[in-house]
């Protein structure tokens, strides 16, 4: 028998609790072991980001509402990890948005699609798309070019997060928006997305959609000045600055 | 059937095959899930670092390898990860030192201390010990306070890689050395750890090992010098400093 007991003692108690939360997933076969290697990715460089929602990272969420709100067809990708992390606000947001879910796996297979599938419906999902392999984004060597005809392929705006860089830069040259949520600020996704959030999914999504429930009464005009006035080159580079600044603060206040 | 083929066109293509080898592991039954989501942890960490030995890295295995040869009874700590990424390396390791190796683990079960012990048996090490409830090491909350009467619990000096936080400070309490390979220089066990080497266990163990063979024949007073030139905290400050600039040239360099 395997101890697994984690002591409250430990000083990361809080994300070896949160983490148990992908190794569920994981055993219930909607997360893959490569799943669980990203999801390490993510635990560092939110970290490093000092785990929580920064400002940058507000104000892309403030520019990815009004995109979302002005959208005609948005869709909201899911893979294993986001299902397994953020599964229930993910519905939140797709019917505050009435978006449809779509799931889209690099790590593709039909089963673990509609293990995926089921797994939101049992929480409340009603609108999930899977994949076909009718449908094609060109250029995405993955298996993450299946999508669905009701859904990515004909959608004006695609939500994706935990991420691999290709299908962000394809959805793009397809013309679509996309709103990526990326901690990485220097990954392909975050450079070539329409609007990166730097920050967890967990923070992420939640803020999202009350961010969108808040914009419904806001006239069109307002939402496409809220849209202009944000750079996302800009606020990757702030994005990055921060984190500098605070690996330096950190340096500093002798905490190493 | 999953689709798992990596394009050959992934930007990340080499961290990805790499990534295999703990996923290898995995099916082998020597790595655990959690083990799986701190491999990732240490891409992303890695990814900042540049993925390459930095200058003071070497300082501190040259600092490492000195320490070792003055020891009286090194040990290595081995666990699933570090089994799975540089199995063969520890074992020439082991070797060079005439050092045993002893599998410590954090989720700990009989089953896969036998397996990793069986595994780098298989590879050709000679000495692998396992941990026993006889002997302990205290003030260690987890399974890792467990260790082998003839090895960590005896021992001068420990090599400690891919680590949770406690174990270091503790052995350090009760009077030994620790050597610790961490990507994370803001971590408990940099900070705890007599020597602490922030680089990439894949490019630190054969260094180390290297060093070591080139510092046989070294008088004693040299090694005693090496070693007294050899600032932990200093260098972890350095490390810090050199992930800062690092991301700082990402940033002007305009590659977000």
């Amino acid at each position: 028998m395997e101890d697994v007991t984690i002591p409250r003692t430990h000083p990361r108690y809080e994300s070896l609790v949160t983490r148990e939360k992908i190794v569920e997933g994981f055993k219930k076969g909607i997360v893959v072991p490569h799943g669980l290697i990203a999801h390490g990715r993510g635990e560092a460089l939110d970290y490093i980001l000092g785990e929580k929602t920064t400002e940058y990272a507000r104000e892309a969420a403030e520019a990815a509402a009004a995109l979302l709100m002005l959208s005609k067809k948005p869709v909201i990708a899911v893979n294993g990890n986001t299902a397994a992390l953020v599964g229930r606000e993910l519905i939140t947001l797709s019917a505050t948005l009435n978006a449809p879910l779509e799931v889209n796996l690099f790590h593709r297979s039909r089963e673990r699609e509609e293990k995926i599938r089921d797994y939101l419906t049992s929480l409340g999902a009603s609108k999930v798309l899977l994949s076909s392999e009718e449908h094609v984004i060109e250029g995405i060597s993955s298996a993450r070019r299946f999508v669905s005809g009701a859904g990515i392929k004909t959608a004006d705006t695609v939500v994706v997060a935990i991420e691999d860089g290709d299908r962000t830069e394809e959805l793009v040259k397809e013309g679509k928006n996309v709103i990526a949520i990326d901690l990485n600020p220097l990954s392909r996704t975050a450079e070539k997305a329409t609007i990166t959030i730097v920050d967890n999914v967990i923070r992420a999504i939640p803020l999202l959609t009350k961010l969108c429930q808040s914009y419904r009464e806001k006239p069109r005009e307002e939402l496409l000045d809220i849209l202009k006035r944000f750079d996302n080159r800009e606020n990757l580079r702030r994005a990055l600055a921060a984190i500098c600044q605070r690996l330096e603060r950190l340096a500093y206040l002798d905490k190493v």
